[in-house]
């Protein structure tokens, strides 16, 4: 805890100078660019990976990054979803899986989560990712290969689930709205982007143009 | 969204690799000081604030840095409140508020969210923020005041529902969890801590060392 | 009454013959041809619609072929798509909406709902096809054009929330299954089909067979 | 799927021409006779074995004629439920269940449904089905007697639950709402109604007119 | 609070010496002769009104002697309910309303009710004693008189949900629990009870032993 | 049954009258004392354990004296309670655990529950109590003591739980509420009150005036 403390005051020493005018100018309001939703792993710090500012991303993290699909409004994430898109009217949403997360491993490995009631009732909303793995992917056996798919898959399914909130599908379909599924690889630093035309996943640093400005989420169907 | 993968690019080629050593030794897994709570709003940057490194803090947030009271566990927050106490172990939580917070004037000010169903649902988890700021500060009537008086109130109700997740009440009792309730004025930077002694708020760069060791929940009642 | 239970007298005295032989087979299982979703109302029969015999589809009705999301797993909805899917293999699921839906007429005005609180909280499901046709179509002002608006924005709202169904997403991601979206026009006796290529419903019997054959849903995001 | 094209494009040249002025009265409004609650399973065809026309029955089909009791508002069934009696003021509501039923099959032997959450969960709403056959008769061994049994006493669970919707109480206590229980034999093509006077279904066919009078449900106790 | 402590000591001197042996006795556990259903009301005791000693009644008490249908199972009255009929097979259940029951004049009048939200929600399990006392008694206008009635079809209302717990099905099925609807004007001391041959409550003390013994539940539909 | 009838009667013969002025008062409303919530137990008699009378005592009771924590509104002791606090404005509020309670035996040993799923999910409400049992008294081995200890645990729990109610927190932090916890040990007639100054129970007859007029919840964290 002193430790925390400790970055709190080198943080008023040090750093706040360095964007008091920025804080000064947020005082009137947000304008985020993006809704990011990523799990609430330690190991994966947005600001550093975006190399973005405060006030530029507004962020949901919770464990596995799962989005439950709308329906049971007294959820923290339609709440934060309905906010970012109804209030800040922000224009891309990114969900960011990543590599060796542990709600994951659960998903596959149910019985990691004994004694552990509540993460496993929550992680009903991942309920496909496990059963496309498990029927779809029999012939992956490798663990750690299995785990990166499932973390993929988990993106694409939190994407649906994020389609069935009101505010998103009709920002969609307007138009103002796109959805960006990624994966964050920590170890070496690489993001991979959903394409959907070649259905898989890529190297963000490799894709073109037309790929970045590219909605994961195609047109409701 | 350009923004974002120019950021990452950034990251690519200048960030990463000064923490490249540490991201290989947290493949083998994280080892967080703390969870910390905190709004989804972008102004908040916890690692900034905290000028702590990717693994040093498991991080949940929501609109409101809300947390249903146990009970209703399909939630995200209870999954995570739960993996980051049974699994990994946190010896400290913090719930960190922060000044302009709009959630908290949607707590004051229901009408502000009009067309917003699922924020207003979820915000019955702060209904008691409400019920306190509304019966019991009848003499506070500038707003800007309020709203710092809702965003405090608010940390402690979030702090009680805490308290009622068995992990969490476990822990506890068992002394081997603290949990601090913290307020983040962005704009000058400062950082309140909840002193129970005192039953307020006190700047945390003003606190003695004992303050910052105390547990801003009591034993339990 | 009586004329329900004359009418059980002659399907036993006149009907039963033809069909004793199907249903003897029957006895041994059912193996339908697909799933179809419609509405509850009278004035739809999706035998004669389809012209099709005992064992040939499985059915669900409710008010406003309405399919609510997964995550609330105790609804009759989920419980009949997923034995569909997994207990069946159903190869195709047709969500078919109708004219002069009045469900759809509560959804674009509650207040006809008034004394009716089950009905309006259900079309808490429908909140994406309100906000659709509120938001993106303000120009449209007839009155019969909306409503046929809003039947045609709520069967792709429906089938969204469909492929949130683990049975269902993991099924289509083996290629197992299609997603079909339909409207009945009953006055017509026309029926259109959603055709995702261009966006829009066309007359199922103008439809080249390439239309027929295409699944509604896209292939997951 | 070409199979129900075909059908209904035969629907569009033969049978629609013979219902065309019908369809053309129903565009005013539905008026149906009855809400016919029955099975989703493909092999019950309301309209065949009651001999009606478009317009004559509302209906609701999910797996195993469940109806849940109210209370959790945001059901399909408490939705078409109040619909029915309230905006359409039907006079009689029938719960059919029928021979082979898959879901019954399902209350007494859980196991089958393994790989079927959604399905194990729903039919909580049966639990007093299965109850009532594990604890009141363990005589009947036979496996094809019980599992007519179970659909027997599950209809009449259903009609108790179907009691409590206020809609309906309120109907049933102004004299304006009858409920009738049936069992649908499809391989023989009888039918069976439960007779409150003797306890028992008895064939529909032999039953006196005042049994086809005769309310299912009791006056309220 | 003081007045509590005193009646406790004046218990512990005076009257726990009488019950001395059957507390001795109870330490071996429970077999109580019913389970009691009644309001919070503090004007309602029931071993006084019964003369029954520790141990002979089982009893369930919260605002307004409402019992939510079967279906949502973690709530408390399910439980107990389940408690008493399966581990503690009492054979009888008793609902009690009483006159001037707070939570009934809540029902006819919800504004009452303002700034008490969790009782509005709860009293929708009341939502059917409302519709019939609205739709079915608009001829009976004085206030007192319509809120004896609402306490009066509460009572029967609740009894229809009573039934749908399996548990209490099963027993009633079986023959092994009757249930019993009964309203207490405390003010004069009378209690109605609920005679299903008449449909109507008859003054328990005037009622022929045929009436006491008869249960107010007619056998299941 | 007989005998309750019996002792109603008896009730009206020789022990109304001695109340009939104080009835003939409570007509007017009722004013009581305290809310006292306890275990649905046939062997805990308030009014006896209290010496009160009529009018005296707002009473809650469910199996095992649970209070779901706020945040799901429909269930009756959030009704229950909101009620007393805020329509009767009630000034203390206790939990009154009891020895060799059935409820708190099923928290320990869950399997004593099989066949009880109602009892079972409500207990979830007392996770916290076995959580902290299990994890934190593995040193205490007698049966007794342990479901003792857990007794005494879960009116802890309770409490907190009972905290995150807004009426409830709102009371509290104006002043106007106490909240107190007691074990009863029916077979000794002795009453335990939880001291917050020493964490521990204490004899009720042994406490200073100080510790009967303390407030067993500390002033909110
Ligand atoms: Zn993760
Ligand atoms: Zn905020
Ligand atoms: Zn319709
Ligand atoms: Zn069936
Ligand atoms: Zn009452
Ligand atoms: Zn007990």
């Amino acid at each position: 805890m002193q430790k925390l403390v400790d970055g709190i005051h080198k943080f008023q020493r040090e750093a706040f100078s360095v964007d008091e005018k920025l804080f000064e100018t947020l005082v009137r309001g947000q304008d985020p660019l993006a809704l990011f939703i990523t799990c609430a792993d330690s190991r994966i710090v947005p600001s550093l990976l975006t190399q973005t500012n405060p006030g530029e991303l507004f962020i949901q993290r919770t464990a596995g990054n799962i989005v439950p699909a709308y329906g049971t409004v007294f959820g923290g994430e339609a709440s934060t979803i309905e906010y970012a898109v109804t209030a800040l009217k922000v224009k891309d949403i990114i969900i960011c899986g990543h590599s060796h997360c542990g709600a994951m491993a659960g998903v596959l490995h149910p019985e990691k989560l004994d004694g552990m009631p509540a993460v496993q009732a929550h992680l009903q909303h991942a309920d496909a990712t496990r059963e496309i793995v498990e029927k779809n992917y029999q012939h992956v056996t490798d663990p750690a290969e299995r785990l990166m798919l499932a973390v993929e898959e988990n993106v694409l399914v939190q994407l649906e689930n994020l389609r069935t909130h009101p505010s998103v599908a009709a920002a969609i379909d307007q138009g103002d709205l796109k959805l960006h599924g990624w994966v964050y690889e920590f170890e070496t630093g690489k993001v991979f982007a959903y394409n959907p035309q070649f259905s898989q996943f890529v190297p963000l640093d490799a894709a073109p143009q037309s790929i970045v400005e590219m909605d994961a989420a195609l047109p409701p169907i």
